[in-house]
């Protein structure tokens, strides 16, 4: 499988485009890990912005690579981790039908506190969505992405995905690969809805500042108030509501 | 925690509505199997279709209910399951950013095949979208659906929830709990994009039809062709883009 985020395919006499959507084993040292759905690329970047996420890996650059065959689908990310990956126990997603272990206490990543600033003016906000690069939702209309911008609106960079979490995942695998965790003074912005656990991978990267497009739910709502995360909901049209953290927005 | 949909949070000095998110552990037999992060309300129907999804549990109908402190978020499923929960290796969603381990191999779950019918007429297709209730939806902004239609488009039931699957796990286990399993001669439809996992989800159901509003990927429509499913994305406006099964498209 190369790496590509559309591939074409018929409907009604038609060649039409759609998201690639593919599994991608994750491996460390040589054992299976995880497997993901998600669009091919930037995989090394989706396995490292995923371990750390989980709090499997700390932010220094590390080994990962790619297989000779691309269509084995394999990414291998150089060991140890920082603690058994059964230690943090798995749970399913609000945005997945997939099966985990695990306790309701124990379903949230500790996370460093996360600094005071940056302070952003609300029109900036609400204006980042109009900023993300998005050829590839575009073509098929079935990607999501991420984005991760200067407290000044600059975006620095932008991943696509057919699973949301996976595109902020290598939005923050970049970061770490360029020696830029934790995400202090950056923004990150998300073209869909905000879940608890898009709160807690932005907290994780140490990102102060998470603004999306959709809407958020009441335990990112939550978890963003208890971590002292801004979060804003709905930016769109020149607006964006501020569901925490208000004392960022200026 | 009592079920509802929504609640009202403060955002910028006003009350809005949010969709509820929580944790909700499964136990099979007080053994935990997984936790979701769902919507409440309708949990048993979750625990049984996500389990039958999963092809842990047949189409029969079995004893599941909820504590009597609802607060605790969690569901008991009475045993036994077919077969060991880890005989399936888990994996994680291109939705979500959840660990599990498998094997690229081990992703699809066994469905029976799919009954030749039902013919439905394409502009019934299109408009199925127009038919889900979608009061949580209209109220958050936050909330999927997905509708269970006769093949003559009549409405059966319907479930919101923050997650995609989620809903459809809780639309199969109404219907198990009904003695409705398989669906044969049933249309299956959801507010939103269509993955590989919600096709299979369909599949395992044994639904011939599934119909979303947005976007297909290239494994769903890998997955339906391969399954003998009819896929129909874009549902909107009138017209609906048929990837997979024409045939029952009359």
């Amino acid at each position: 499988m190369s790496a590509r985020l559309s591939i074409r395919v018929e409907h009604d006499g038609i060649l039409d485009a759609v998201a690639v959507e593919e599994p991608l084993e994750i491996r460390v040292d040589g054992e299976a890990l995880a497997v993901t759905m998600r669009t091919p690329g930037h995989d090394e970047e989706l396995a490292l912005g995923f371990l750390h996420g989980e709090g499997l890996i700390g932010p220094a650059p590390r080994a990962v690579g790619l297989p000779a065959d691309l269509a084995q689908n394999t990414v291998e990310v150089a060991g140890p981790l920082d603690r058994p990956p059964g230690t943090r126990r798995f749970y399913t997603s609000s945005s997945c039908g997939v099966c985990g272990k695990g306790a309701l206490e124990e379903v949230a990543v500790h996370a460093a506190p996360l600094p005071a600033g940056p302070v952003v003016a609300r029109e900036l906000l609400a204006g980042l969505p109009d900023r993300l690069r998005q050829p590839g939702f575009e073509r098929t209309g079935g990607l999501h992405a991420t984005g991760l911008f200067s407290a000044e609106g600059e975006l620095l960079s932008v991943r696509e995905d057919v699973g949301r979490h996976n595109a902020m995942d290598k939005v923050v695998g970049r970061a770490l690969l360029d020696g830029g965790l934790p995400l202090h003074n950056r923004v990150l912005c998300v073209s869909g809805r905000l879940s608890f656990e898009l709160v807690q991978k932005a907290t994780v990267a140490g990102a102060p500042i998470l603004v999306g497009v959709g809407a958020p739910t009441s335990l990112a709502v939550s978890l963003a108030r208890d971590r002292g995360l801004t979060l804003g909901g709905f930016a769109r049209a020149g607006r964006v509501n501020v569901y925490a953290g208000a004392e960022r927005v200026g």
